[in-house]
Order: C-alpha cells, then structure tokens, then sequence
C-alpha cells in the first residue's frame, strides 16, 4: 500500500495515536480518495490506500450517484482497514460551494444545483463529515501545514487545465459564502486588446491550446510550448508570455486590493519552476508601485492538497474544533 | 455649535451617559477633528464641535508636527468641554499605515516614513489612542453603522480627487498589515490600450482632467463633465464611459476573487447617484459570468465617516475591546 507523509515536522512512529479520517475529493472525471493519518498538534499527515475511481455522472442527479458512491466507498475502505477508527469524512467538490451549510450550490460540469451533500452524508454514514470547494481545501493545506505556514496574506493558485485560487487574509480564509477564490474568471487584458478571463490565457490547458491555435501544429502540453520557447519558437515565446502576463496582473490586482505577501503556486504548469516564477515576479514588480511584492513559492502538498485540506477540516470536526 | 447625529436607531436622551471621544482626520492638506458621543450598544454617534485645521507638513518630520498640533487641540478640546470626559483619542492618516503597532509606515504626501504616531500620541496625552488609516476607518465606519450594517462581503469605495477602497471579507475588515485596499492604484486597462491605475480614470479628480486634456477646455469638476456628457458632448461622454469602465473592471474583480456582495460608493462621484451607479451595475454584470453579482449601495456617514470611524476605534479602547 502506498503512504506518503506530508507536512512539517518529524512522521510520528507508530506508535503514536492517529486520529483517521477518510477524504473524498471529487472531480469532474475522477473522484479520489485516500485515509489521511494525522496528529492534530504536530501538523504531519499520512496519507494511505489512494484510491481513484470513476465520478459516477448522472446530470442534475449527480449529487445523489455522488453521495451514493461515498457511502459504499466508505464501506468498502471501513472493511479494509479494521485496525482503523475512522471517525470522520471529508469531501471537496467542485463549482461553487456554502461552505457553511454544506450545500453544492452550483457545478458546470458535475450538474447539481443546491445539493445538501453534508446532510446527506452526514445522516447516510452516521459519521462527522466536513464539506469544503476543492481548490479552497487545498488552500486551507497549503496555509496549515504546506507553503505558507506562518504567513498571513496569502494567495494560493492552482494552474492546471483551468485555474483557481484560495485567498487568506489577515490569517483567515476568505470564503465569500463560497463565491471567493474565482480569479480563473477575472479579467485580465487581452494581448490582441479588450478582456479575456485569465484561465483563458494563463493555465496550462491555455497555453497548448493557443498555440496549436496559433501555428496549427500539435504540441503536448503547456511545457511543451515552453521548451519551444526557449528554443527560439517564436510563436511560443508570445504564448507563453502572454501566460505570464495575465497571471502577473491577477496576481497584482491581489497585492493592490488585498496586501498580499505570499503567492503560492500549484498545478501542473508550477512545474515550470524558474521559467514561470521568474518572469512573473519581475512583471508583477513592474506592475505594483508603493504596494509590497509578494514572495512567489511552490506549493508542497503536490496534487493530493484537496484530500489533505478535507481531512484537516474533518479532523477539526473530531477535535469538537470549527470547521 | 454644529451637531450631527449618525448611525441607526433613535439618538439618545440627553440623560443618556456617552462616551465622548476626540476623533482626528489627518489629510494632506487640513486636518478635521471632532468629539464623537456615542452609545456603545445603539450605535448613534453624535459628532458635535467639528472644526477643521491646517495640518502642519513638515516633511520628514511631519509626524513629530501633526502629534505635537494633536496634544495641542486636544488640551484646547478638553478646555472647551469641561462638562465631557474625554477618554480616548482616535487619529487617522492617510497612507500605508500599520494599525496593528500603530505606525505611519509611509505617506507621500504627509512626507513621514515609520512614524510611531501611536506610542508618541499615547505617552504624550496620558489617554488611549486608536490609530488607523483614513479610508479604512471610513470603511469600518460604513461597516458597522453604516451603509453595509449586516453585511459580510463588501467593498467600499471613496471616489473624490483620488480613490481608495476598504474589504470586508467574511464579516472582517482587510487590513493586510496596513497594504491593503490600495484599489485606486490598481491596474486596469487604459482606453487607448496598455494599462493604467484606476484612479487615473476613475477618479473625479481623473474624470475632470481628461476631459480638459481632450479638449483643452476648462471644466469645474467631474460633475459638470457629467453635465456635459448628459447634453451630447462627446469627449465628455467617452470620459465619462472610461471612468464607468475603469471602476466596474476593479468592483469585479473584486467579485471574482473574493465574492463581494454589495460595494458602497463614497466621496465625491457618488453624489452623481443613478448616472453612476446604473451604468456601474450594467457593466459590472458584463464583467461576471456565473459569479453573483453585487449590490451598489450609496455611503451614509458622508465625508466625516473616517471620524467616526475613527472613534468607534477609540471607544472600543475605552470598553475594553479589541482594537
């Protein structure tokens, strides 16, 4: 079985007490899940038997097949892990979410319109269950035990096929009754004039897209269009550094508004490392006057942060904490 | 001697006992100060022997001049007002300020850099002190008896010569270590392409000095622009559309990224009500796509609201509270 331990700090031996919750991130192909092991004080989580299944679709009824296959996942992971007390769940989903009344208020590609995941789940499994938006809970990650702990002005961007964000301010989680950390469709200036949403021009699934737009070639994936780049490609240069144009310009719209000091980076395209976070530190720089620039790192968790965040909440759940 | 009384509910009697506090508005030009009676649980705050000052700009030193002319008032506030125990000060400066330690970080127009306003004021007049930035204490104001009372999500904007904003995220002021709400020095995109700072578009002070740039004719004010616009000139009504388009391009993003649900409009524009607010809304909806769309709301503590804020702030020393 597969365990990874995440989070600062020495792994606990085994025979330190874990409090066990099992995390649930559901996606708009893919739902994963995994247990996630933890001391509450040392911050450091086990995360063992990943799980990825099929997310079961059924239009508008997607909250019911959902909450459905949780329910026998759980089951399934409860048989398999006698030695396990696991005493809570966490799940994240997509779209918009109230956090605070565990409702799906809205997902463009799994379907629901105010589903009441908590109480479903929460009345189905008689287990503590802790409901959150995925990119929000991998924020959460990243402020507690990842990146940007310590650290109270905080954006966390995830940049992958599309691109979301979790803000902290002043140490708290803005939540916005699940309408914050939207910044993928915030408008950005378009390179050939007016708006353009930044997803559009900044994530990875962008930037491969802009450029087989741009030249008709082929090409596979976002990294690919940047060692065309830096190999003279031209046409791949200007992609690219629209990209970083865009996300600059999201990300100093953050310090102006917000004061941000920390921009946390994740995602398939963060793995771009220096080629990204360089020409986007010196843009934002040229974009910001008296404000103060933010500090650019990487995101630690990697892309299990969703599970990381929900097991953390859920775990606070156990603890008798806020969620 | 002129009395205002602000805030909701029913003014007090005048045997009702009032905490009185001597509230200071620090701007680059004057500077206004006020005793703030007040209720702690009602609200009402009544702003009685308003008077207004030279500030005394003394460059780097302007901190040590603008205290000793405080300490200076307040003796002669004290002496007028035998019958009020004054118990606490609050002051505002424009600026970047950290409220936490009580600093001038930085004022380009006042000239200080780091200046301990809140210590100084604190050793030097034996009373407590608040200590805050102007825009944001208007804000707070605004939050707590104001125009966005009961609401978690909103921001403030103050559009006069400059603009300057205030966030409230989650029901919590945005303080951002004294960086945040620096909105009107923001990026947007520039009419004529490239990108521009929002107050230089958005501004009454902007909207006045373009259109005297466009047509080298002289015009007193954003509101005679706004005339002229409403009678067919067309230079003003494209000054006017770019200022219009320049403030509803920064309310969404705030949208976006934090889920704002009702931005109050201050200072000086804002009394051009429906030829502002209704356009704002209708290109503000254009700017969105599933995100909710906010609520436009007038300020109602006028141009004393850093004041008032200011001594909510002080008053909140006196009961004991968080600043």
């Amino acid at each position: 079985m597969n365990t990874s331990t995440i989070g600062p700090g020495t792994p606990p031996g085994p025979a330190t007490p874990l409090g066990a919750v099992l995390a649930f991130d559901i996606g708009g192909t893919d739902m994963k899940v995994g247990i996630v092991l933890g001391e509450p004080t040392s911050g450091v989580q086990q995360l063992t038997d990943l799980q990825r299944h099929p997310t079961p679709l059924d239009g508008e009824r997607s909250g019911d097949t959902v909450c459905a296959r949780v329910v026998e996942l759980t089951g399934s992971y409860r048989a398999a892990h006698p030695e396990l007390d696991i005493g809570a769940v966490g799940v994240t989903v997509p779209g918009i979410v109230d956090e605070v009344n565990g409702v799906g208020i809205y997902s463009a590609n799994l379907g629901w319109r105010d589903y009441p995941f908590k109480s479903t789940l929460t009345a189905a499994l008689g287990l503590p269950v802790a409901f959150g938006h995925d990119v929000s809970m991998a924020g959460e990650a990243e402020f507690r035990i990842g990146a940007a702990v310590g650290k109270a002005n905080v954006l966390v961007l995830v940049i992958g096929t599309g691109i979301a964000g979790a803000v902290l301010c002043d140490g708290k989680r803005v939540v916005g009754d699940g309408y914050a950390g939207e910044i993928g469709h915030a408008m950005v200036p378009a390179p050939e004039g007016g708006l353009a949403i930044l997803e559009s021009l900044g994530s990875a699934g962008a930037i491969a897209r802009r450029y087989a737009s741009a030249t008709g070639a082929d090409v596979d994936g976002a990294r690919a269009v940047l060692a065309l780049a830096g190999s003279g490609d031209s046409a791949a240069a200007r992609v690219w550094s629209d990209a970083v144009n865009a996300l600059a310009f999201s990300v100093a719209q953050c310090v102006s508004i917000l004061g941000t000091e920390t921009v946390v980076l994740g995602g398939g395209l963060s793995m771009a490392g220096p080629a990204l976070f360089e020409p986007l530190a010196a843009r934002v720089d040229e974009l910001l006057t008296f404000h103060r620039r933010p500090n650019f790192v990487h995101a630690v968790l990697g892309e299990n942060a969703g599970l990381i965040g929900s097991a953390l909440k859920a775990r606070s759940l156990l603890a008798g904490g806020a969620q």
